[in-house]
């Protein structure tokens, strides 16, 4: 993802209380916005890294270039629902889609741990060869190396995407680019991945039946994007879930946003789990859900293509977009019990490790 | 870089003598090209990743793209004449621009270890970005990721480049564009990187005042390639040195390689650091050097640009390339003894994690 570096001063922040990382400097949550804004916003500053997109719009002859980046270190590397190297694929596949961009290019760089069994490599390779396939990409260059036992995990993966978006795109679709009156809508059920995740852990006290749910989500995109042209916003929640994404939205275009509880769908297996570890769903990693903020005279065959699509049987309107009311963008949940709450970003890591 | 997977049959290779990852599958010689070709080349296998380049040739309207991916794990991190931030942009800049690409985007992903010194990340992150000016490269997108302590080496850097071939250029340089007749190049000293590095980690038993090389090239390229429009290969001998990029070379354009040791800059410190440790500076990496392959009539215009560089001066003509005498390319040294010997590939690891 790029970095939105546009939310405030550069270094009177607390960083200073810290010395050394910390396993929430990789949440995706408040701890990492900081370190982007104080480490990598002081030094890389540029109009493209700055778009606070999942991806890089950069200009092209015909069309212009999707570019995005992830580093994969999700632990076990083998899990319900997929494996790292699926994982890899997807997460930047997703990335690169979510400008609206037909995702055309993948690399992919390997940091090995002497050590590692190749059996274990060769099925992830393999994982990675069948994502790519699904989803249309192809892997243009990559790069091993090898580091010593105990300085690594088995294997990481950083992934780069490059793709197209089509000059016949009217809309510029970007995190910016909500606007009051907009209705949002979500994919599908949160919380699979990042409970699939510490059910693989054996973090759970019981058994859970539950796959994550992995998955490229460019061809749902261009069904979507067929139907309803004016899509303003897609994002995929990953890393800090379906909260700290919409907040980055709002702060990003600069509105309100309010969602009702009731609307999000949420597997009976995942509430169990969050209740009893006390949990937020809102909170949970998502790998192959999408959020998308369009207007409300086509949401409807939206949600008709989106139902339509393997990945988005379960889509719902969850929410609307209103104009921020005191220059301070908030994202607010209606609960279940009729009561209002502010949501916040996350503030540590709940997860570590989840992608 | 992409993988030359034309090299031989797919599976019947001893790879089944080892179950797990050694260092040597890190090395860039001989295992390394093992496991690319029965692991990565089996699943992945296409015609953009069988290139066999440092970076992948992409269609693309106007011009086209280049794109190229490496991960940085070099120890330690912070060395005379660089560090991993300016290795991490240097590294896949020039390798970017070894298809004669200029250099326009650069994606960067951290894998950070719990308890690394933000200070030292400020530092490595600021290198980056003095990098990224010098060769005028765009940082457009980046990840973070952090892992427990122990399960990395303070930080890895993955940078992927994008740059366009214009379409002015009239030829296509590739490493299996070497004929008959050319001449081979190189644009300074052999061994630098290889040596400061191992300086830098203390496993020398004396001081050597020397400075790694680490350097963006596509200046330089830029210069040569105004004067010398005709060069048939580029190539930086990072990783295996230069002996395993002429036999890389030699193996894709199917020509012999004639080099002379006597023409080969080496400096003093190099020398003598080999000569203790039983090293050979052919095998040694280098971070900011070029081999450049051309027609003879244009040598003598390219050498001039080449030493009007800084990062040129000891420009040397080294060697010739001839037709492969019986269908399988060697690479052969002429000794200052008068004696020649056959190159072959680095068969383990000499120097781990050196970039």
């Amino acid at each position: 993802m790029t970095a939105d570096l546009s939310q405030g001063p550069v270094c009177p922040v607390p960083l200073s209380h810290r010395e050394t990382i910390i396993l929430g400097h990789g949440s995706g949550g408040k701890l990492t916005h900081e370190l982007i804004r104080t480490i990598f916003g002081k030094w890389l500053s540029n109009p493209y890294l700055d778009q606070g997109d999942d991806s890089a719009r950069l200009p092209m002859p015909d069309g212009q270039l999707s570019i995005s980046t992830d580093a994969h270190v999700v632990k076990p590397l083998f899990f319900p629902g997929g494996d790292i190297g699926r994982l890899a694929v997807c997460g930047t596949v997703n990335d690169v889609a979510m400008l609206g961009a037909v995702p055309l290019y993948l690399t992919a760089s390997f940091i090995l741990e002497e050590g590692f069994a190749i059996s274990d490599l060769d099925k992830i390779v393999q994982s990675m060869a069948d994502a790519a396939r699904e989803a249309g990409i192809t892997i243009v260059a990559g790069d091993t190396k090898v580091v010593e036992k105990g300085k690594a995990d088995g294997v990481y993966i950083s992934t780069t995407g490059v793709g197209v978006i089509p000059n016949s795109r009217k809309m510029q679709i970007s995190g910016s680019a909500a606007q009051e009156g907009d209705v949002i809508l979500i994919s599908g059920s949160l919380g699979d991945h990042g409970i699939a995740i510490l059910s693989a852990r054996n973090e759970l006290a019981f058994e859970v039946a539950l796959e994550s749910d992995t998955a490229p989500l460019n061809g749902m995109i261009e069904a979507l994007l067929e139907v309803a042209p004016d899509v303003h916003v897609l994002r995929d929640p990953t890393r800090g879930g379906l909260a700290t994404t919409l907040i980055e939205i709002a702060n990003q275009s600069k509105v309100d946003i309010a969602i009702n509880e009731i609307n999000i769908p949420v597997k009976e297996p995942v509430k169990a789990a969050c209740e009893m570890l006390g949990f937020d769903p809102l909170y949970l990693a998502n790998e192959g859900k999408l959020i998308i903020i369009l207007p409300e005279n086509q949401a409807q065959r939206a949600i008709e293509a989106l139902r339509a699509h393997p990945y988005g049987r379960e889509t719902s309107m969850i929410g609307r977009v209103s104009s921020a009311k005191d220059g301070s963008p908030e994202v607010t949940l209606l609960t279940p019990y009729g009561s209002t709450r502010m949501l916040t970003m996350l503030a540590g890591e709940i997860l570590p490790r989840i992608c």
